[in-house]
């Protein structure tokens, strides 16, 4: 599948075989949302002054998600959203996005509201499918390569000395559903909705890129493990207050600490940044939550409550279960 | 993983947990072959005046190759070479590309092996790894996002009546290597070695692309399946002369026709195309094997032999079997 050249928005032709019957049902499908699917490879076009940010991201069936936890609408939207969540902690505006869909035989009849997610997706954030690959397999793999650009792309390395910790939104929704779902209840619908429907902050992003982030990275470990990676990256030590932790509704800072798939934002800023102006603009809470100091010791990320160090485990590995 | 982009050959410091050990231990395997992994995403400048080529392939066990069959840094260079072959039919240079690894538990001892194989690939043709994720799985699922630039990619629709049609290589191997194998026997030599070791043929592409190319793909499903593909593209009529095709040592015409994962490249081009300069120059066969009409009926792809029309069956479709 590709974007095709100087049409961009009609499909090149496709030969024969079953493969591309799919392919021209999920051009249908995606209409709009995808441009020009079928050659060897997609053109793209970085806008004159930016840069390309490239990032790729895969949610397996039985690792990142259960089925029967999710509608096949919902898989296929907070895979694409998992992936496209990585161009807004840069800071840069989709270009396009290539899927891979690797399809058990039980998966066959679901792939059009599956790709409906992905479409759905897709459109929320004005990214294009561009281009993809299909196999068959034994577990759902759902891979997304998402190309954005920036003139100036943020990275987790750049946090300094005496900066300030913001986080966007409110937190502990996706962790919650998690437990729900895992001890086989029903989750209450605000956190199953963050966890089935995360969403790209990508307009965020940019915006907190141009008011002078020095470091972001996007909440998909969970915020304690993600500081550890940001503070890791930038040689410093975060200090997050989990009094001032933004909370859904229902749920508690420890828990909402550790709370995976969130795709919100984490940034540090040396300047004070306008929370009220991000609300307005966004109707999303931006909330400053800590500081970064100089690294002392091993301890990279300090988590505080009442004015005293706490502990908490850390968050979500799939290699270590 | 990303290409950190300030200091391009330094890795980002990694955070904790078995994951990121093991993008350590990638990094290191690679060297000079990967660049900068460790933040959201990577960041890539497009020469200027170039376009920017993107495409994604997956390779899955079982469906793509038999661990029996290949060692497992075959298994990892092949799967990458497939993925690169898509920016040689474009014509196109590699700037990098993304790795999804999609590990079982019986493919962790294996994993540096296979890393090996992507890690020679990606020196062969010189195209970074710089970014990527990786996973649990119940298969192995190798997804690479190649991306490349070209100042005029070559597109599979551009083919003219009146074109001579080009392949680059000796055919037949990959085909008479999995015939052998499928059925219990040791493949000929070379044959196994064009199977285990497909050459993704940039440089060639690139100056097939300079030399006038109207049209170009990569032989992966096989001669007559992407004649057909470009035939469609184009809306033209494809003849094929089997008594012209460039035969790998001990393979027949007929199967030659109809045997995938090649990754040499078909195309066509108006002006005569110098054979000789071209074999000079990379140590490569090229053949004319027939030309471009109008396209007349249903036929989009006519095969020949001894001046009559032949039929054969088509390549190889993963989804019908």
């Amino acid at each position: 599948m590709r974007r095709q050249h100087h049409t961009p928005q009609r499909h090149t032709a496709l030969g024969s075989g079953s493969e591309f019957d799919m392919i021209r049902d999920l051009a249908r499908r995606w209409g709009r949302a995808a441009r020009g699917l079928g050659d060897d490879a997609a053109i793209l076009e970085t806008p004159p002054g930016q840069q390309l940010v490239v990032s790729t991201d895969t949610s397996v069936e039985e690792v990142h998600f259960r089925r029967r936890w999710l509608t096949s609408g919902e898989i296929g939207y907070r895979s694409a959203m998992a992936a496209l969540s990585d161009l807004a902690a840069m800071g840069a505006r989709p270009l396009g996005m290539t899927v891979v869909l690797a399809l058990p035989l039980e998966w066959m009849q679901d792939v059009g509201p599956l790709a409906d997610g992905i479409g759905e997706a897709a459109r929320d954030v004005a990214c294009p499918v561009i281009g993809g690959d299909l196999s068959r397999s034994e577990k759902l793999h759902c891979t997304f390569t998402v190309l954005g650009s920036s003139a100036r792309p943020v990275l987790r390395s750049g946090a300094k000395e005496g900066d300030t910790v913001y986080v966007t939104g409110h937190l502990g929704g996706p962790g919650a559903a998690l437990r729900g779902l895992s001890a086989g209840k029903d989750p209450a619908p605000l956190a199953r909705d963050r966890f089935a429907r995360p969403v790209a902050r990508i307009r965020e992003g940019s915006w907190i890129a141009e008011h002078g982030a020095n470091a972001m990275i996007d909440l998909s470990d969970g915020l304690v493990s993600d500081a550890e990676h940001m503070a890791a990256a930038s040689g410093v030590r975060l200090t997050i207050d989990l009094d001032r932790l933004p909370l859904l509704q229902g749920c508690a800072a420890r828990d909402a600490a550790r709370s995976g798939e969130e795709y919100e934002l984490l940034f540090t800023a040396a300047a004070d940044v306008d929370a009220n102006e991000f609300t307005r603009t966004f109707g999303l809470a931006l909330t400053a939550i800590g500081h970064v100091d100089a690294l002392v010791g091993e301890d990279r990320v300090v988590l505080t409550s009442h004015g005293k160090r706490v502990d908490l485990e850390k968050g979500y590995d799939h290699f270590s279960r």
